[in-house]
């Protein structure tokens, strides 16, 4: 084989992928042919199986489809909401302005959801049959703490001293675990989280959006960083929502508060540079 | 009323919204309660309540739920796809990789759905009743090559000769036509471009999957933006896809190419300072 | 040849570029050995050769690098600034929190400049020997402002009665003038447009920070898209200082104003989903 | 004072900050008037001044300037400049451009120079005098390996045997020294590392342009974190550079290879949804 054919073939496996086969006329999604998927498969379910590569069942993709619904949009105090409001207003387009939203779904804003699975999957693996989940939920999470900080993600919310959006996510985990659609072993998991976080703090810290999706993404067997990503997806309606809102309004170079509100100088003045 | 009180109410007006409201243990959707928007309503009814303020019927949110799951795909050469796999490699989060990823969805990659839409909505203004579609297509589409150029958004395809995607989705509005969900008016303003194209060009360009998709959403009401915006959360799906397929793999700081490929330099050679 | 040989040759060719040459242990730029660059030019200096090609003279690079001090930062309520604080606290890198804030220098917010450069270069164009520059300034403000609406970018400041970046900008550029580094020809249609828009609105509309570094781009020879471009190297320095300030106060999820304070919902209220 | 006014309060010191006090006709940075530093400061001072509060004198600035320059391009296979110059032939503008290749300079890609800051610290703080720099730097870069793995941020390169940037700057650094103008400590415990690598490894693992500017900021005494603010900053340019020779080639949807060499596709084939 020559050198060039040799190159060439490395070129062409830079690229490779299991997701998607593409040729003239044809558009094959994980070895299903497009026109076969459109019309058939809900929007959730489309997210599975590009994201895992096999088509869920409608009642697992309804359990997905829940925690995409509920995790739309926290309002436009949310700096991923606030950040795409105030692109628009500087003269980008829609795609700009929600990278620039999705862009700061970090670790702090964005992670816990995926920090909750690899929580929940840790007190899993360590549940091992030989001691009560309360047990092992005290150990692990005292580990947690440990490595973390007190700030558990999934438990607590600085804003909704119970999250309206938690009993109905779980309502419809316990109805599916009645089917055997999921095991239900995760939202127990989650009970015992909440319920260690009580005896350790003589407080309550109740399950938030991030530790109930977590519940149902674990349930559903999605892997922890999908715990970000599938957040993303959802929070992306609300980024989009709120620029076009904000573009219908046509202001010019929004700031966070009304200009009138002057921001407060703290440091040093009157300097020159012959003092030095 | 205090200076105070009337900065303060400016800035409480500042990040004023329509969409969400929200109260310690209370989340108010376009004035739904998110409790009874979870379970109850698909993704893309929340999609479109988010978006456009009200509650589609289950037939309408059918019809754009099979545009998202159309588009979310075109494989690890387009840019979107290939920026966020790059970047996962570059040590940052799937947030970062999807949103440099995203960004770029602009006016060439992510625009021509809108600018199809804008097209069909002229179409749709001028054809007042008086004439054929046919000649008003002809007119509109003349005058939109005049502005825009010779590439019409919306028709042709560089890669495929007949998009697969575009029958399925064509099929799907024909039904819901049938069934007075929608007019079917955009579906004959598509063909209509399609035929003038012909017949001013003498070849067949086809609709694509933007000229279909465009199609339906404005047989859906949408406004020409969200051609862009819509497209975007459908593609969303194939770039976070394809960034965790890449993240797995762990390379470190991927190219285009394989390193082994040089690329050609162009510039001049052996200068020197001194030269000047 | 080949087709795998024909199909290498296309893969490299498709990166090249005139600006970089790279083999093991040798970097070119622009066709100097980068050794020879490093500790022999300016920052400025290497900017310049990086955009266009050649060394420019310390003279010139000189009234660069005063365009490029001015501008770095107009406080943290622009929304550049503010995009990049708010991004450290959601847990992103400043990488991350550079690119939200440097993606908003849209058309509105960074574009200005480029504006101003393409309107002064309207006037020199159109200022042929044959007429007075002052006639020449109001016809073309006159067709800019009804092409563009009456902001004319360059001029005018929401904030500022007078900018002080612009007369100690303008003294450099007459200084360079009176030393034959630039002819000045710019400075002089700046003014005119400034008296322009005086003879038009019968009020003072003074240059502003991005009407004098158009002036001082303009006089060096710069195209238009690089008053954006340079701007941008220029305001990342803000956006940089400001993201590491922000990092140090160690915030979490740092919303435009502070919890405390509401925002107004202005959309409907206790809707059922049974209504409809 | 009442309710609002402690709200309002809270408001303005929200966005409080050290570094630019703005009033109409005044802008102060670091309480110098801005009219005092145009033309007066260099760009590389003014980058100090922003980030870190004071100005430096011209020798101290002159040896960041060198560091600045060095590190502005490696090419169009670095993925922050090939996305960047795919990103413009989507239809996007140059901060957009800029903002998505900006965004990958994370923890692989622009991380190592603040990661090999973080490593010279370690060694500067246990080296109290007690033992030999090379004992020290043995024992440190020990630890940091069995941290972080084999991969020392700072040395060795997977294209360069040798990288032609760092003599020219270890130069610089040993001339400043010479001078007083740093102490050249950091220098010798780059040195320290280099020799403490071969030592480990039997081969030749160079100081890289990562290494080299990591001792000239620690030199400089820029915490860690500068490491990677002030390397965007230099890799801006060529980001720039980049996209706009990208952007005058006028291509559209510009891929990572061109599209006659197709990608490898490796997943499952023939799949039918009746197959479930």
């Amino acid at each position: 084989m020559s050198d060039a054919q040799s190159l060439l073939d490395s070129a062409k496996a830079w690229w490779s992928t299991d997701i998607i086969d593409i040729h003239p006329g044809k558009i094959g999604i994980r070895g299903y042919p497009i026109q076969d998927l459109i019309g058939k498969l809900t929007f959730p379910q489309m997210i599975w199986l590009m994201v895992r590569g096999d088509v869920p069942s409608k009642q697992q993709a309804q359990l997905l489809e829940a925690a995409l619904v509920a995790s739309v949009d926290h309002g436009p105090h949310a700096p991923s909401i606030a950040i795409a409001r105030m692109a628009v207003t500087c003269g980008v387009d829609l795609n700009n302005a929600m990278a620039s939203g999705i862009n700061v779904l970090g670790d702090i804003h964005g992670g816990p959801g995926q920090q909750c699975m690899e929580l929940y999957e840790q007190i899993a693996a360590a549940h091992d049959g030989t001691r009560e989940l309360a047990d092992v939920a005290d150990d692990v999470l005292g580990g947690f703490i440990g490595a973390h900080g007190k700030i558990v993600p999934g438990f607590g919310h600085r804003f909704h001293p119970i999250d309206p959006r938690v009993e109905p996510l779980l309502g419809l985990v316990a109805n599916a675990a009645s089917q055997q659609v999921v095991s239900g072993h995760y939202a127990a998991i989650g009970r015992a989280v909440e319920a260690a976080l009580r005896r350790r703090t003589n407080k309550p810290i109740p399950m938030n959006i991030d530790g109930v999706t977590a519940v149902i993404f674990c349930e559903l067997g999605f892997p922890p960083p999908m715990g970000r990503g599938l957040f993303i997806l959802s929070r992306s309606v609300g980024i989009l929502a709120h620029a076009w809102e904000e573009m219908q309004n046509q202001h010019r170079i929004k700031g966070p508060m009304p200009k009138e509100i002057p921001y407060t100088y703290t440091g040093p003045r009157d300097r020159k540079l012959s003092d030095q």
